[in-house]
């Protein structure tokens, strides 16, 4: 094994995590201790940083800056939306170039994995040795390869708390709730909202994913069921469910609002959960009807994380280090779940994550499309921990006295 | 003091809060104490299970089942939207008398204390001996007489904890981020979101609340100018915020559904959000324009309370039982700020609170009606406590080599 001496580059890219800080921290924290590491920089604003050369000196940071930022949610190097185009991932290798960086860590989902790819041919081709490791992170839950991916587990948990809390609160003033939940083509998150049942007529009492066709007809029938059974209802959907020809239904009634990367915008509007609970109101005599939209506080939302999460995330960060500097590897960190429950962590090509991203399998939803399964409980239930603890008053009923006709 | 042997009967009333367990647990762990208190019944949903004789002996609960549901978020003995009529206070009454219930505590907010005081006076007008006592809670903190109100400090956490979220989200992709709170009339839990703050440039930038006049071109001149300041401009929003005529703005705009107290509907709709984002959209050219409402999840998430409120929240449910039963007292149990910070209970006449709600005091709000000032935050803080500690990576900037015209 060589050891090119050289600098450390590390990076973050889309959506932020509650823990992708622990990974660039690990990243940060291994790379510090190896000889051949001359300085440890980062970028600020992911790729749109390099390019720009906003670049910071991580080698002046303190160790307690570094812990304290990487107990905190959301890209402590701040991110970026842009498309890494070819241009750009060449224009990345130029400055890597000029900086003397031979270890380049960029921490994210398929479409940074891509430009880690990218970035790694740029380099070959040139004939300058640069070590490149994608360091995954995504809420979605989504890339490839991989058992999950951090920054899941801590969404996951957000999800369950608050589906747990809305519960007990349609329990104690009843009526339908409609919670949507991000995932615009993976419904992990949102199957995650089951992990906030207990008792067995607790909710969500549907669940709905892109992975299974969505109708307005089977919608309202469920809800219809599910209510006359409880006299409430209780339903987490995607924000990116899709009807029969994978039509997103959002995308039929938010405007036409594109992102960046050239989706229609599904988050940041209350548009959805209105739509579905006017299906709703219009669609059955139910009185009260609410929807909420989960929005961009499940990803960040200060003081909810799962321990497994944030330990795997920091993992994920200290092991690309250990690959890339100790054994001159380039790669994407992945996961292996061994045994119930430990992780072993290697190296996949860069390729085999970069662009492409993964479903739920259809083990996980149930036959009918409105629920999961107890597979999906058994794979998530380890990476979310355990939840805070609720219960309901248990106590005998009262005879009545004035009123005979009591059951 | 004459001991009235007889029953207890406990009720929670209104929408719930991370901590109405607490008090109503205070009461029955206070209650079973007393010799002169014969069977401690709760009565589910409210003043609808008082008139339906939907009672449970509590008597019959383990102290364990009580401090786990204490510690559950959300009306434990389940809640109600009824609007308690005269006659059904009187249906109250008779309930009671029926029972042999001498000591009634109902947990709930101002409509509440009103009931509360007219079965007081049927009990009156009947010559039967019978104790009521209001438990304060809300999410609002709009009751009169008391400092603030059990329950507030807790939702004032999750909107101070969510908004930290949002604002390093929105540092590491920049926009404008709009987040709608709940709170009809008064702004004190919009208000709190100002606990979010911690760097100077940090979020929430704006604060609108109902007590100040809300018009659409102030908001966006003022969107405007945050976000030439800072690149991004975050707004914490009441669900309640009204015109210069008192009328709420999400009152024109939402199809005018009343709930079951002729209000119009505010929560459970992504309406006043995606309105006020898309007057930015156009009277802008800001590109990434989000916004979320915070919805019901603000006062139920699962594992998120302030200690402070949790304590406090027990006590005024204790203090009650101890006025009542201990010194055959009526009233509502209200708290009294002294030194920096110690609270003390004290009984106020049920009229006292009963219908009216109170408001945020000018000098909580600063003088252009975007924000609010430090003395709200002075009363604020011992409220909610401590936040989970964040912080921002501190590294000086790397010189850049192949652009120039760096800064």
């Amino acid at each position: 094994m060589s050891a090119i001496e050289g600098k450390v580059l590390v990076a973050q890219g889309g959506g932020p995590t509650a823990v992708i800080n622990q990974s660039f921290v690990g990243v940060v924290l291994e790379a510090r201790k190896h000889k051949q590491v001359t300085r440890v920089y980062g970028a600020q604003h992911g790729i749109e940083g390099i390019i720009n050369e906003d670049l910071i000196d991580l080698t002046e940071t303190t160790t307690a800056n570094l812990e304290a930022v990487a107990n905190t949610p959301s890209s402590g190097l701040l991110s970026t939306r842009m498309k890494p185009t070819k241009a750009i991932c060449q224009k990345i290798f130029k400055v890597c170039q000029a900086h003397g960086v031979r270890y380049f860590f960029y921490c994210g989902g398929n479409d940074s994995a891509d430009t880690c790819r990218i970035v790694n041919e740029e380099a070959d081709k040139a004939g300058y040795e640069l070590r490149v490791i994608h360091v995954p992170k995504t809420i979605d839950n989504d890339l490839k390869v991989t058992d999950h991916c951090p920054g899941y587990g801590s969404a996951s948990k957000y999800v369950a708390q608050a589906f747990a809390g809305v519960n007990l609160d349609n329990r104690a003033l009843a009526g339908v709730y409609i919670g949507v939940i991000m995932g615009r083509d993976a419904g992990f998150l949102t199957a995650s909202s089951a992990l906030a049942r207990k008792y067995p007529d607790d909710g969500p009492h549907l669940i709905y994913v892109p992975e299974a066709t969505f109708t307005k007809k089977q919608f309202i029938a469920d809800v219809k069921k599910v209510y006359a059974k409880y006299g409430r209802c209780i339903v987490a959907v995607s924000e990116g469910i899709q009807d029969a020809k994978g039509r997103a239904i959002a995308e039929q009634f938010t405007g036409g609002e594109k992102d960046d990367h050239g989706n229609a915008q599904l988050s940041g509007t209350g548009a959805l959960g209105d739509l579905l609970s006017g299906w709703i109101k219009a669609g059955t005599n139910i009185g009260r009807v609410r929807a909420d939209t989960l929005g961009y506080i499940q990803r960040s939302f200060l003081g909810c994380v799962s321990e497994v999460d944030q330990r795997e995330a920091r993992e994920v960060g200290e092991k690309g280090a250990q690959f890339a500097i100790g054994h001159n590897l380039d790669g994407s960190v992945a996961m292996k779940r061994v045994g119930n429950y430990a992780i072993e962590y290697f190296l996949t090509p860069l390729h085999t994550v970069a662009r492409e991203a993964t479903h739920m399998p259809k083990k996980y939803i149930n036959k009918v499309g409105n629920d999961v399964t107890n597979a999906f409980l058994d794979y998530v239930r380890p990476i979310v921990g355990p939840l805070p603890h609720y219960e309901r008053v248990a106590a005998p009923a009262v005879k009545p006295i004035l009123s005979k006709k009591k059951k």
